[in-house]
C-alpha cells in the first residue's frame, strides 16, 4: 500500500481561477475559458476529482497536442423533426457536450422530446454534469458517449468494448437524481482515484497482466481488462450504445477512435424529454417523492449505511468542499499552478 | 440436483393453435386471439420459455382472476408533439406493448423519434419481441418497463426495487441487435430455467433466506433477494428506470404496484428512431457491420465460445426450433392443453 499524499484544501474560486488562466493562454476566449473553468472546478466540488481537478492537466495536454480544438464550436449536419445531428468539430468536449444539452432541451420544448447528436467530439469529462443541466430545467435526460476500446467484451481478453458512460437524469426538487456510470465495474476514473489513494477496490474489477482476476486498481489500469458491470449485460449494453452512437451521430464507433492516448473524435447522444409537456406535470415531483421515501424504508445490511438515491451524495460533497476547499493531491496541485 | 423431466417437441403451429383455442374460450376476438397466441409461440421459439410457453398458464390465470382484461384496448390520454401518453387500460401486456410500439413507430415516422408511455398495462412477456418488431422496421429502440418489488436495492435486504428489463435494439441486415435485460444479475425467467432444469446459476446471484450468498435460484425464487446486476449500477439503474416509467406514463410506480402475484398495473415507455432520418442512413449498414466485425475478432478466454452480439443466438435457436419443434416439459405441456 502506498503511502497517503498529503493533500490541500482548495478553495473552489480560487481553483476556478487557476483553471481560468490556463485555459485563456492555451487560446480559449474569455467566455469559453470561463465556461470551461467552471465545469472542471464545479466537477471537483462535486466529488467527481478524477473528472475534474486530477484529470485538468491531461485536458491541457490534449489541447497542447492539437487533439481538441479551444476554439471550435458544433456545426448542424443535419435536422429532421425532433432529431439534430451536429458536428463537434473537436472542440473541448465539455462545452460541445453542454451545447448539446441546451440544444436538446430546446428542441424539446418544441416538440416534448428532442435528441441530438455529435459526432467528432471530445471527452465529456463527467456525464452527470450534463444530467444536473437539464434536470435542474425541469428535462428528463437520458445520454451516453462513446469512448475507446477500453474494455474486453464478456468472454473475450482484449478490449475492443468503450465503457460508454450512460447518464440517466430527473428533477428532484431544487436538485436531481443523477445517475452516471460507465459500463465497467468500476471506472477508469475511479480506479485512479482507488489507485492514487493506495487503496484496492471493493470487489474484484477486472483480469491483470497475468490473466487472473484482481481487485488492484493499479494492475487493471495496466492490462486495460476491467470487468463488465454485470458481466455479459454491461458488455451488451456497451456494444449497444457503441452502435447507437454511432449510428445517431454519423460519426466514429470506438473500434475507428484513434488510440486511448488521445481518445478523440467520439460520438455522443442527448435525449431531452420536458416534464412540463406531460399531462400530469402537476402530481410528478409528489410521485417521485414516494418513491424515493420508498426506498428510504429500505431495510440496510449495515444499519450505518443509509440507502441513499444516486445523486444524493453529491449534494453532500458539494455542501462540504464549498465550505472546506476541494481536496487535492500537493503535488498534483503544484503541477497544476505551473501550467 | 432434481431429476431431469421428460421433454416434448411441440411444433410451433400446434402450440399456436393451442394458444389460440385457449385465448378464444377466454374471451378474447379471433384477431386478438392470434396475434396473441403468436406471441407466446414466437417467444418459444425464440428460446424465451420462461416467457412463452412456460408463462402461459399464468397468462390464462392471471385472466380468469379479472387482473388482465382480454378486450381492453389502450386509450390516449394526452399528445404533445413527438410524444403520447396512453392508458393500457388492463388489456393483455403483449398486446398493449405491439401497439405501443407500433405507435411509437408512427410518431418517429413523423417526427424522426417517438415516445409513447403507457399507464396501467400488463406484464409484456418478453421486451426483446418489441425490438425485433420495431428493428426489422429500421427503427431504433429503446424500452423499459416496471415490475412490482422484486429486488432489494444496494445495499438493503427487502425488495423495494423492480428489475426492470430494459431493451435496445437497432436493425441489422434482415435481423436485428437487440438487448434485453432485467436489473437483477439473472432474471427470475433466467432463475425459474435453470430451477426447473436442476442446475445452479453460473455466478452468484443473490441471497437465501439465510442470509448468504447463494447460486441456487430456487432459493432465490424464495427470498426475492436477487443481486442486481452490476451491484450499485443495476440498483441505480433499476430505480432510474421505475421513476421515468412513473413519471412518462403518469401510471403506477413498483412500491404502488399491487402484489407481485398480480403485478398488474405496470408503466412502460417505447421511444422508437427512424433511420431513415438521418443523414448518414445509407451507410448505417456499413457501419454496424463494421463494429460487429471488429467485436468478433475479440480473442475467446475460451477457444469454443465465440463472441456474439446480443439476439445473435435467437436466429440460431429459431432455426433450430422451426425444425425440430419447441422444447417443452411434457408435464407443463400436459397441463396446458387441459386448460
Amino acid at each position: 500500500m502506498e503511502s497517503k499524499e498529503e493533500q490541500l484544501r482548495i478553495p473552489s474560486d480560487q481553483m476556478k481561477a487557476e483553471f481560468f488562466r490556463i485555459l485563456l493562454r492555451l487560446g480559449f476566449t474569455t467566455e469559453r475559458a470561463y465556461k470551461c473553468a467552471e465545469i472542471f472546478t464545479l466537477n471537483s466540488i462535486e466529488g467527481v476529482y478524477s473528472h475534474g481537478v486530477y484529470r485538468f492537466p491531461r485536458f491541457v495536454k490534449s489541447i497542447r497536442e492539437g487533439y481538441i480544438k479551444p476554439e471550435a464550436v458544433p456545426t448542424l449536419i443535419h435536422r429532421a423533426g425532433a432529431l439534430e445531428q451536429w458536428n463537434g468539430n473537436l472542440g473541448p468536449g465539455p462545452l460541445n457536450a453542454i451545447f448539446a444539452t441546451d440544444r436538446a432541451m430546446e428542441v424539446a420544448a418544441e416538440n416534448s422530446i428532442g435528441l441530438v447528436s455529435l459526432a467528432n467530439t471530445n471527452h465529456w469529462m463527467r456525464g452527470g454534469t450534463y444530467g444536473w443541466q437539464a434536470a435542474r430545467k425541469g428535462y428528463v435526460f437520458i445520454s451516453w458517449t462513446n469512448t475507446c476500446p477500453n474494455m474486453p467484451a464478456w468472454g473475450a481478453k482484449d478490449p475492443r468494448l468503450g465503457n460508454n458512460p450512460f447518464i440517466m437524469a430527473v428533477p428532484y426538487h431544487k436538485e436531481a437524481i443523477v445517475l452516471d456510470f460507465a459500463m465497467s465495474q468500476f471506472s477508469y476514473g475511479k480506479m485512479e482515484t482507488f489507485r492514487n489513494e493506495g487503496m484496492r477496490l471493493p470487489f474484484i474489477g477486472g483480469f491483470n497482466e497475468e490473466n487472473k482476476l484482481t481487485d488492484d486498481p493499479g494492475e487493471i489500469l495496466k492490462s486495460w481488462r476491467p470487468l463488465p458491470a454485470g458481466y455479459w449485460k454491461g458488455s451488451g449494453l456497451a456494444l449497444l450504445l457503441d452502435i447507437l452512437a454511432t449510428v445517431l451521430s454519423g460519426g466514429l464507433s470506438t473500434h475507428q477512435i484513434s488510440t486511448c492516448v488521445s481518445e478523440s473524435n467520439i460520438s455522443q447522444v442527448f435525449i431531452a424529454i420536458q416534464l412540463k409537456s406531460l399531462h400530469n406535470f402537476p402530481s410528478i415531483s409528489k410521485s417521485i417523492d414516494l418513491i424515493i421515501k420508498d426506498l428510504r424504508n429500505s431495510v440496510p445490511e449495515n444499519e450505518n449505511s443509509p440507502i441513499r438515491y444516486p445523486g444524493e451524495n453529491v449534494v453532500l460533497i458539494r455542501t462540504e468542499n464549498l465550505k472546506n476547499g476541494i481536496p487535492v493531491s500537493k503535488e498534483i496541485w503544484e503541477k497544476i499552478i505551473k501550467l
